[in-house]
């Protein structure tokens, strides 16, 4: 039943790198991994068909957007998640609760769960810690994750407690309601705000209620880069090694590397999928934006040492022409490329693990990335 | 030097089905062909690989966009249209006449040419046959078009006669002008409005100049669809059998089948690609639009008779939750259904005329088409 091997660990001062392997139902994936984010059901821009040939083995889909819109329903009808977006590797969907705070109207939290207006409708919604666990067991996804609260950056230590507390206490009744069908796993996640002491207690407190894997929420929102980089610190060291570890909503590569450094396995993060779309794409020496003037008779590929189908095929001059004129065709090939370059650092990252050699891998690459970066 | 080769005709009552192959600088096309529209140097909302796939072997762009934007010295200077986009296999190029009188702010026309304005930043521009001829072969396709001017409908007969007769003149002066190179062939085209003898008349004058193939140009412009078949039958007598007959804008499954009875040997049109982004999709049984409500829980494919990539793999039920969450997923895959359609429809019409049962066929086909269509 033990569905993460860890198989190496990479050492240096402090800090500690993994390398490892989670077994889903939908296939095995290596960490550290980057997940794509898949919000209504599909990666943007980017069809199932080329997301297998990118390597990707697993996505996020958000449980909010699914939830009003097509309905639970509709995906339970049709065999669930994996068979709607004929999609037959891992998949992970959210308890909701993230997008509730930050997208809808909020109109309600108590302790037994927050209700909520839907973006799209104004219509009301009540999620519950039960509720978001049922309705991902009916989506089906191979990850899901238990229902938090997350406070924004700045927020009053008083908030953030209450915050954390709360958290803890619907991880709890989700992991309770929690009924594992087929090789399905329950993912809590660490609250805390941007206290040690809370983020050591929310992991330590987590970790006794043994669950599948443990992600890192609340983090991202705002705050300075080396704050956050703290609060996995104040947490990893009270997760079991034995299980993943998540962080959820980073990130940039930046960050990834940092993280990796730190004891985190898996990341999921928009920034990939949602930047490409706006023409802003990632590359060896950092961020380039191809709609800037400078392209217009570039014809050397986006990213010179990058082998992907766009890099492979096309000029900077024709993408800065397909952006301009606002051809969906643009907004494919961006996202083919930033996925295959998070992916590629991703694999980059694992065999620097194997070979001992990642802290070294990460100084060079920050070090290039830091000094070209234009966002 | 011949490039079209008439391999066979299939003859009924006064009519002929042709079946030929063009032979050009990027590979060997069947006819008749159906051609997609990729106004800005691509297919909207389907990468190239994905056409070579669905075995498209020839697409159109449009000069008058491609003229704005980019601009034709960015695409002289990244080695021609089919470097630029990443496709070597055959392309076709318009005028520009027709986005002129269609599209921009249409200033001063005369015997030298067109001004008009950009419909994009209002700027002003000239095209002389002269110059349409030269763009086109800085452009680079295999097939270019000679510039003419077409009247809507309905028009007077002195403002189709004035036309007809200046798009007569025009031909010449491309004809004069043009130079092929390499492979490269000139196209002319046929107006007339919708008075029978000038379209003889237009046909007949053209053929004497000798171009590498003729268009039916000035259609499929509000007219009764039997008026246009009737403007078909009109020019097709005069027109030299040993070269390619093309129908500019046509068409739909039901026009298609038409002309090529009438001894038409290609097509282009944006309905399929266009119809798809707005989520209306062909099918064996007629147009049906994805985002109706009846498919919320339907999980058969789009249509069960189809077996391109979205058929294989998408259930009605997700394509319409694409199409109704917005997704760019919903186009493309859209888009890959409607163009397999046409050129699956291309390659029966292609087998029954070897069989010697096109008429049979097009009967069939349209009686289930017609009785079905919902559009």
């Amino acid at each position: 039943m033990q569905r993460f091997e860890l198989l190496e660990t990479h050492m240096k001062s402090e800090r500690m790198a993994r390398l490892g392997r989670l077994h889903t139902e939908h296939g095995v994936i290596e960490t550290p991994v980057f997940m794509p984010v898949g919000t209504q059901a599909t990666v943007k821009a980017c069809p199932p068909d080329r997301l297998q040939e990118l390597g990707v083995m697993i996505f996020l889909c958000n449980s909010y957007h699914l939830h009003l819109r097509p309905g639970v329903h509709v995906i339970q009808k049709a065999g669930g998640l994996h068979r709607f977006a004929s999609w037959d590797r891992a998949l992970l969907t959210d308890s909701g609760g993230y997008q509730v705070f930050s997208l809808a109207g909020l109109t309600r939290i108590s302790d037994e769960g927050v209700e909520f207006r839907s973006h799209i409708d104004g219509s009301y919604h009540f999620f519950t810690p039960e509720s978001s666990v049922r309705m991902q067991q009916n989506l089906g996804a191979d990850i899901i994750m238990v229902l938090d609260q997350c406070v924004g950056y700045p927020a009053s230590p008083f908030q953030e407690r209450i915050a954390s507390e709360r958290s803890l206490r619907w991880a709890r009744e989700c992991r309770e309601v929690f009924t594992p069908e087929g090789r399905q796993m329950l993912f809590s996640i660490v609250q805390g705000g941007m206290q040690k002491e809370l983020r050591s207690e929310s992991a330590q407190r987590l970790a006794e209620m043994e669950f599948d894997g443990y992600a890192l929420g609340g983090l991202s929102v705002g705050e300075p880069k080396p704050m956050m980089y703290d609060m996995i610190e104040a947490a990893v060291p009270f997760l079991p090694p034995e299980r993943p570890r998540y962080l959820m909503g980073v990130g940039t590569p930046d960050c990834v590397l940092e993280a990796v450094g730190r004891g985190v396995d898996m990341f999921d993060c928009v920034m990939p999928t949602r930047n490409a779309r706006n023409a802003s794409l990632l590359t060896h020496r950092g961020r380039l934006n191809i709609r800037r003037k400078e392209f217009t008779y570039d014809l050397s590929p986006l990213d010179p040492e990058c082998s992907c189908y766009t890099c492979r095929n096309f000029s900077r001059a024709y993408l800065r022409h397909l952006f301009k004129a606002g051809e969906i065709l643009g907004a494919e090939l961006a996202t083919i490329h930033n996925i295959y370059f998070m992916l590629e650092l991703m694999e980059k990252i694992r065999k620097a693990i194997h070979m001992g050699s990642f802290y070294e891998f990460s100084k060079e690459f920050l070090a290039r990335w830091d000094n070209q970066s234009s966002p």
